[in-house]
């Protein structure tokens, strides 16, 4: 009997479950990130661990990291893993995080920040948080109305480049205002960005999926940039516009 | 009783809702389109028209295209338009095209072209259609288990663009060796696309979201082309890939 998956309480599915809402992460301070590569990068990450739910598969795969992480584990099945969370198909673990404190960060004259401006689409912020990552940019902030950081999708989207990021929520114009640097912003009709020569580190603000930047972070942005058509299209995804823009910031910065 | 809507046929109903498969879209040799921009745009391109269905709104709206195109129509309800196709919500238009033939085109050497190798997930495969478009990308091929191009999730993901690009399914380790062209691939290794300073026209080749270009084809691939990464991710979503890839590669193409 001593090899049998335990039972799960109710009460701690309908717990998990209840993190799939916002208002419930934001009761408990507590999220949850499923799947194999995302929990073992959030195990050796600064968030803090509530409770860790694996697959035998899981536990015997990474048992020596388990075992040096001293975390206490239940090992229960695959449909119990799907049944807490939102993953069609989870055969490897769970875990629940306590949230990070939304405290702001300081900035500095030589990093490029990314500040969004009402990214409402889950999937849009995970991209743009995994984008991020790729080009070295750790510091990122959000207006109050972009989509929450700890939703199950951004999670999932960001493909384990959520632990390696620092963020806060704020009234981005008074960040911007207190930080004092260069504002760069995603417009049509500003500068082609083949044709800058050279650009200084400071903060670049990508808007809204519909309605872009808005009029008052607008008036806060010191450069207006453009990816230059060559087609028809009459837009590009924000999270496809964010890649492009960080690409060419980072080759001019980086000569 | 003359401004009654009309009431739909199951039949019609039943034949639309099948076109959400695969299989009945290759058996019919038609595909549907919905939502107001994308209807409109289909109404405007080459592609053949089957049966048309819209709003009163949409029919207002667009009163003097409609009667222009002098197109047969059918006014439905916002329910019944959402019935039929697979947006939560269309209060605009469905339309039901004739698929394109697939038909090989020729390659010049004068232009980039889009190659695609087993990219699998609809969402991805519209939005690179998308970005082809807006990088003036005309003539993309496909190999054979690519994602569909008539699945509603590419043609709305694509937001329009479909409708502007050129493409077929093909071998295509065939094709490349058949046009001659210089062949170009996305992989980790490679030239950093930042330290390029030339590129001639070609073909691009992008490959599946979990494998990458397949050995067959990554023989064929003359220049392997990396995305420098300045952080911890460790790979890029293929669309978002693709992107940066098509900036750099247009941008060096038009010094």
């Amino acid at each position: 009997m001593e090899d049998q998956v335990r039972m799960l309480s109710k009460n701690t599915v309908k717990f998990i479950k209840s993190l799939h809402q916002k208002k419930y992460r934001s009761d408990h301070g507590m999220f949850f990130v499923e799947g194999e590569k995302s929990v073992i990068e959030v195990l050796s990450s600064d968030f803090q661990l509530h409770s860790l739910f694996v697959s035998e598969a899981f536990w015997g795969k990474h048992r020596v990291l388990l075992d040096r992480l001293s975390i206490e584990l239940e090992i229960v099945s695959q449909k119990q893993l799907e049944s807490m969370g939102q993953y069609q198909s989870n055969d490897a673990a769970l875990a629940v995080l306590y949230m990070k404190e939304n405290k702001a960060f300081d900035a500095s004259k030589d990093e490029l920040i990314l500040a969004l401006d009402d990214v409402r689409d889950p999937g849009n912020l995970g991209t743009i948080i995994r984008i991020a990552d790729w080009y070295g940019i750790r510091k990122l902030v959000f207006s109050k109305q972009t989509a929450d950081f700890y939703n199950p999708k951004v999670i999932q989207s960001s493909m384990g480049s959520f632990t390696r990021v620092s963020f806060f929520y704020a009234e981005l114009s008074e960040v911007l205002e207190r930080w004092g640097l260069p504002v760069y912003g995603a417009f049509l009709g500003g500068e082609s960005i083949h044709e800058i020569k050279e650009i200084a580190p400071g903060v670049l603000v990508m808007g809204n999926e519909s309605n872009g930047i808005s009029s008052e972070i607008g008036e806060r942005v010191n450069r207006k940039l453009t990816i230059p058509a060559f087609g028809e299209a009459e837009s590009l995804n924000v999270a496809i516009a964010t890649a492009i823009l960080c690409d060419n910031i980072k080759r001019l910065m980086n000569p």
